[in-house]
């Protein structure tokens, strides 16, 4: 079924039957810690490399949510899967074992949005009657990758995140109960660069995305911040947060009562050192699976809008002083069984 | 509809209603460069960077699909795009100005089967009435990511390939008539490591991947090669070519006569210096655009197995002494009308 511009609402939605997150220490230590499936101590999770730890930190988060729903590997059709490395090799490696037909994505740190999108369309459309969605960050991979060597102990600035390292796994079918959590809709995000150029400033390149996701979400489906019990970016942080709330207020939006975005969840900025927050694709990854998800089952919250929000930065563009390009994927959660507790 | 483990038949098929090739001077002296719509002879694209050049290169590509179908920018509901790079800062920066909401996709140069797809999917859905798939590769732009700088001279071994600068843009429409192609059915490839460790050799590494879904395609229709009048993987090269066909004829199937490869259409190795022979996202994108739907259009083949292949390389796995996986997705195109011409 089709609705609006750049969103969908299913007339079949999917059921998140299985789910798990495993994640580091630093995250175990945060306010999420105790909801977390798995806090590893090792922050190598036993491998030779930061890499391979991040793919087998995929291995057991997908092996994890298939146990916890008691569902067997065999019976998922499709797995979208990605992670923030260069040809998302903790994802490459870290579902070879998996076997299971693969669509690999990136949409940095909103790829687990665009993998739940993707699956829902899937089952919606009777693709499949199972599949996964997961996505992962490696706070050491991520700066290899972007920033500087861990070794050189770089100064960060107050308006920088700090990569989670974690992933989460949901399992998604077309058949459950109405007290799992659905996914009803989705709104699809475009690329949107208003000119942010600061590497250190990732809530800044991804708040106007998600401003634009959620505003083309109110448009399609006729509704505003009323119709939802919450709305949550993945990882705008602090600053980013700011800047959502004042582009939507000129909108006519408020949402400083409905907001909240899983990089300022995660952790505890005042007693861990993250600054604006966390990031990474296994923020908004492991906060649905440990605190949005929960709070759903719980009866706290029965509509969410979830926008994973990701900045498409690379070494390579940053460094040929390009700016930095953000996406956000919007994903509505819905329980409709169960009472409301608030 | 579903049939089969990694497999859909489609029921609401997708027609190619739009399409376009941009490439390289290079590709322009090969055996299509009559075939290819744009054939630019600034390496640069009149950009200031390769990376800068592969984007104006899609923006280039999506833009002549569009108007070589009579299709609006604004019709087109989703977009499916991918290419070599980290962070895909081609299609990030490549497709901003399309303002299409975009699914960003990476399966190396797999990228157009699952583009293609997903894409497929969609329209087979009812989730969108058009929607367009898009990949793309630059020689520049991978050399420098995967390899050596040029100015270095690099020796190249000769089961090296030669990553093409291309990029080709499909436009996908839940309605068109029988003399256009469409996708039928897709088969979905999983990661295949049978840990080839040569960088120099993505033939290689790639061929049991396009072996590994060509078989579970035969086995989830119950079919075999005379099923189909070509089959045609993205860009094994001579090298990769030689593995498929072994490992297909160790299962009893004979592909000798029905196979050929994108990177053996779009260079002459003899001629070009270009060893194995093509490779990257833009190879099988490209030669699909200039070679093998005119082909169907003309009626020289009715029925193709569209089968792209991807090396899952990284410098950073490579590096640390890792092997590289494969993946190939498979893509069924049909031309229903028309009189077949041989």
């Amino acid at each position: 079924m089709q609705k609006g511009k750049a969103s969908l609402l299913f007339e079949h939605p999917a059921y998140i039957t299985g789910m798990a997150s495993v994640a580091g220490k630093k995250e175990g230590e945060g306010p999420l810690g105790k909801a977390i499936d798995v806090v590893e101590q090792d922050p190598m999770f036993g491998s030779d490399s930061w890499e391979q730890a991040e793919s087998a930190m995929q291995k057991q988060a997908a092996d994890l949510a298939l146990e916890k729903g008691d569902i067997h590997r065999k019976d998922i059709r499709y797995l979208f899967a990605g992670d923030l490395l260069g040809q998302l090799i903790a994802t490459s490696f870290g579902t070879v074992d998996l076997e299971i037909p693969l669509f690999g994505l990136y949409g940095a740190c909103s790829t687990i949005g665009e993998a739940l999108s993707l699956g829902a369309m899937c089952i919606d459309a009777c693709h499949a009657d199972k599949v996964m969605a997961m996505a992962s960050s490696h706070y050491a991979t991520a700066e290899k990758q972007f920033r500087f060597p861990l070794g050189y102990g770089n100064q960060r600035p107050q308006c920088t995140t700090w990569t989670v390292t974690g992933c989460g796994a949901f399992v998604l079918s077309s058949k459950g109960s109405e007290e799992q959590v659905q996914i009803t809709g989705i709104t699809t995000g475009r690329m949107v660069d208003l000119g942010a150029k600061d590497s250190m400033n990732m809530g800044a390149a991804m708040a106007p995305a998600a401003w634009d996701t959620i505003m083309q979400n109110f448009k399609d489906f006729g509704v505003d911040e009323g119709w939802y019990d919450k709305i949550i970016t993945g990882d705008l942080g602090e600053v980013g947060k700011k800047i959502l709330l004042d582009f939507m207020k000129n909108e006519g939006h408020d949402l400083s009562e409905k907001h909240t975005d899983c990089g300022l969840e995660i952790f505890d900025n005042k007693t861990q050192d993250t600054h604006s927050g966390g990031s990474g694709c296994g923020c908004a990854a492991v906060t649905l699976c440990a605190k949005i998800l929960p709070e759903m089952l719980q009866g706290t919250w029965k509509r969410v809008l979830f926008v994973p929000t990701g900045a498409l930065l690379s070494t390579v563009s940053y460094n040929e002083g390009l700016s930095i390009p953000g996406i956000a994927h919007g994903v509505i959660l819905e329980r409709i069984g169960g009472k409301k507790k608030k």
